[in-house]
C-alpha cells in the first residue's frame, strides 16, 4: 500500500488493491479485490468498491455509492464473475449511486445522488448524469451529453454528443410490450428532449430538433424540428424560437450556451474549424 | 447459531435470530432480533434486517437494503411495534431497497434498486418490481407480475396476475384532492400499461387492455381495447396490432411471448387448460 | 457529552458535538464536527450527520441518511466549506434521504425515503415530502405543503402555503434549453397540481386553483380555474367539482379537509378570523 493513503475507521482492504498518491479513503468503506485507484482518488464514508473497478486520476466517490455492482450472473451462484468497471479522470460521484461492473465511463463524468448506472453502458466524456437517472444498461452516450434529473435511457438507447436531456424523459425500446424485440432510441447531436418527453421505441431525433415537454413522439424528428403534444406533431422550426427577454433568437443554442461546453472561451464556429472533418460530420451530420 | 454461518466483519447480530444453513452475511450487516433466515440466504453488505423479518430458502439481498423497515408507529415513542416481513424463497432483493414490516412477498420475487415498498403490500410469486418504483402498500400484486422501472402503485390498488406496467406508470387513488376517500385502480390479467400512463382514482382496466403511453386514463377500459391520449379514447383493439417486422399479430400476447412466465416450454393453451376452474375465471374473466 | 446520550456500536463523533437529553445515535453513525443534536434527537444506523447540522428537539433521523451533505466546493478541494443545515423540532427524516448543508427546515418537517434536498432551499414548518422527491434548492417551500412521491421542484421555484403536489409533478425554470436563464414557477396558496402535471418555466398557478393530472401548464392560471390537457386549457371552476359519492361540492378543499392542517378542531373560518392581516393576504391573495 502506498505511503500516501488516508485512512478512517473500519475500511476493509481486498487483494491486490493499487493505489496512487494522495488517495483519501473515509470510515467504513469495502473495497474489494483487485481495484485500481489512481493518484488523489477521494472516496467518502461507506462505498462499496467491488472486484476490477478502475478509477481515473482525481475521482470523488460520494458516500454510500456502490461501484462495480453485480450483474445477474453473480446470483446463481454468489460468486463473483470478473466484469471491470473502467470510469475516467476527474470523476465526481454523488452519494447514493449504483454503477455496475461491465460498463465504461470517460473523464470528467459528474453524476447527481442515487443514479443507477448498468451493465454494458459505453458513457464518453464530459457526461453528466442527474439525480435518480436510471441508465439500463446495453446503449451508448457520447461527449458533453447532460442528462437532468430522472431520466430514464432504455437498453440499446443511443444518445451522440452534445445532447440535452432533461427531467422525467423516458427512452423506450419494446414496440410491442412484452415481447423479446427491441428497438433503441437514437438522438443525434444537439439535440433537445424537454420535461417528461416520452420517446417511443426506435425513433430517431435528428440534429438540433427540439422535443417539447409532455410529448408523446411516436416517429422520426428531422434536423430543427419542434414537436409537440400526443402525438407529437410538428409545431414549428427551432430557429424560429426567440429569448423571451431579449427577443433574440436562441438556436442554434450552441451560438447562445457555453457553460461546460468545449468552445467555451473560443466559440462554437472557432472550436468546430479545428475538429477533423470525421468528428464534424458526427457532429452536424 | 448454525455453524454453517459465513459472517463478514462488524457484524451485529440480536436476539433470538433463527440461521439455516449455508446462510452468509457480509460486512457491517445488523440483524436484528427474532429474524428468521433460511438455508441459503445470502445478505450482502451494510444492510438493516429488523425485528421479526423471515427471508425464505435462497434468497439474496444486496447492499445497503432494509428489510422490516419502521412504519409510522415507531416514530410515536422510538419503540418497536411488532409487524412482521414475510418474504418467499429465491428472493433477489437488490442494493438499495426499503421494505416495510407489514407486508408478505411470495417467492421468486425479484427487485431493482431503490426499490420502496410499504406496510400492508400483499405481493405474490413471481412478482418483478423495477429500480426506483414505490409501492405505497395496502395494495394487491398478484403473481406474475411485471413492474418496470419507476412504477408508483398508490394505496389501495389491486394488480391481478400475468400484468405488465412500464415505467413512471403511476396508480392514482384520491378523486377530489385532498380528501380522505381513496378509490384503489384495479389492473386485470394479462393487461399490459405502457410507459407514463396515469391511470386515475377507481379505473378497472379489463384483461387484455392496453394502455398507450401517456394516457391519462380517467375511465374504465373495457376487455381488448388499447386506449391513447389525454383523456384517453380508444384507439382499437390490441388483437389488431401487428410486429413491426413480421407483420404478423403480437396480442394477446400469451401467444407470443413466455419468458419467466408459467406457460414457458409447455404453450399457453397447454398450461392454461391444466388449471383449475376457479383460477382460469380468475385469469380470463 | 452528555451522560444521557445512548450510543451504538462503531459511532465515530467529531469534534465539538452537542448533545441534548435523551439523544439516541444507533450503529455505525458518522457524526462530524460542530454538531448540535437538541433533546430527544433520535438517529437511526449507518447516517452521517456532517459538519455545521443542528437537528432540533425530538427530531427522527431513519437509517442511511445523509444530513449537511457536501456542495459543490467541497470538490474542488476536498475541503469542507462552512454550510450550515437547520431542521426544526419533531422532524420525522426516512431512511435515505439526502438534505444538503445551507438550507433551513422548519418544525414538523416530515420525508419519505430517497428524497434529496439540495442547498438553498428555505423550507417552512409542518411540510411533507413524499419518497423519491428531488429539491433542486435555491427555492421557497411555505407551510403546510405537502410534497407527494417524486416531485421535482427545480431552482427558483416558490410554493406558498397549503398548497397540495401530487406524484411525479415537475417545477421546470428554463423557457429556452439550455440557457443561463431561469424563471421559477410560483405556486400561491391553496392551489392543488395532480399527478404528473408538468409546470412550464415562470408560471404562476393563482390561489384555489387544480392543475390536472398531466396538464402541461404553459401559462398563468387564475384563481379557482380548473386546467387540463397538454397545452393546459380552462375546463371550469373548481367550485363546480363535487365529490363523486354524496355529490356535495368539495372545493375550496379547507372546507373539506383538515388533516394535519392548523384549521384542525377549529373549522377554517374560526381559524382565519384568528389571523393577523398580513397573513390573512398572502394566504387568500
Amino acid at each position: 500500500m502506498s505511503d500516501n493513503v488516508m485512512m478512517g475507521q473500519n475500511v476493509i482492504i481486498g487483494e491486490n488493491v493499487t493505489f496512487g498518491k494522495d488517495v483519501v479513503i473515509r470510515n467504513n468503506c469495502i473495497i474489494e479485490d483487485n481495484v485500481v485507484l489512481d493518484d488523489g482518488v477521494y472516496i467518502d464514508n461507506n462505498c462499496i468498491i467491488r472486484n476490477d473497478v478502475h478509477l481515473g486520476e482525481g475521482s470523488s466517490v460520494g458516500a454510500n455509492c456502490i461501484l462495480g455492482e453485480y450483474q445477474m450472473d453473480f446470483y446463481t451462484d454468489h460468486q463473483y464473475h470478473k466484469h471491470e468497471l473502467i470510469i475516467g479522470k476527474k470523476a465526481i460521484i454523488r452519494s447514493g449511486c449504483i454503477i455496475y461492473g461491465g460498463s465504461t465511463i470517460g473523464d470528467s463524468f459528474q453524476s447527481g445522488h442515487q443514479v443507477t448506472i448498468r451493465e454494458q453502458a459505453e458513457i464518453g466524456n464530459n457526461v453528466s448524469i442527474g439525480t435518480l437517472s436510471d441508465i439500463q444498461g446495453h446503449c451508448k452516450i457520447g461527449n458533453y451529453v447532460r442528462l437532468h434529473s430522472n431520466v430514464h435511457v432504455g437498453m440499446l438507447s443511443r444518445i451522440d454528443d452534445c445532447v440535452w436531456i432533461f427531467p422525467y424523459v423516458v427512452l423506450t425500446n419494446d414496440p410491442t410490450p412484452p415481447s423479446e424485440k427491441e428497438f433503441g432510441v437514437h438522438i443525434h447531436s444537439f439535440a433537445i428532449v424537454a420535461t417528461n418527453a416520452i420517446l417511443l421505441p426506435g425513433v430517431e431525433i435528428c440534429n438540433d430538433a427540439l422535443i417539447g415537454a409532455g410529448a408523446i413522439v411516436t416517429k422520426d424528428v428531422h434536423e430543427y424540428e419542434v414537436v409537440v403534444g400526443n402525438p407529437a406533431k410538428v409545431k414549428g422550426d427551432v430557429r424560429d424560437i426567440t429569448d423571451r427577454e431579449s427577443g433574440e433568437k436562441h438556436y442554434p443554442w450552441r451560438y447562445h450556451f457555453d457553460r461546460a461546453m468545449p468552445w467555451k472561451d473560443y466559440g462554437f464556429d472557432n472550436w468546430f474549424s479545428s475538429l477533423d472533418d470525421e468528428y464534424k460530420k458526427l457532429l452536424l451530420g
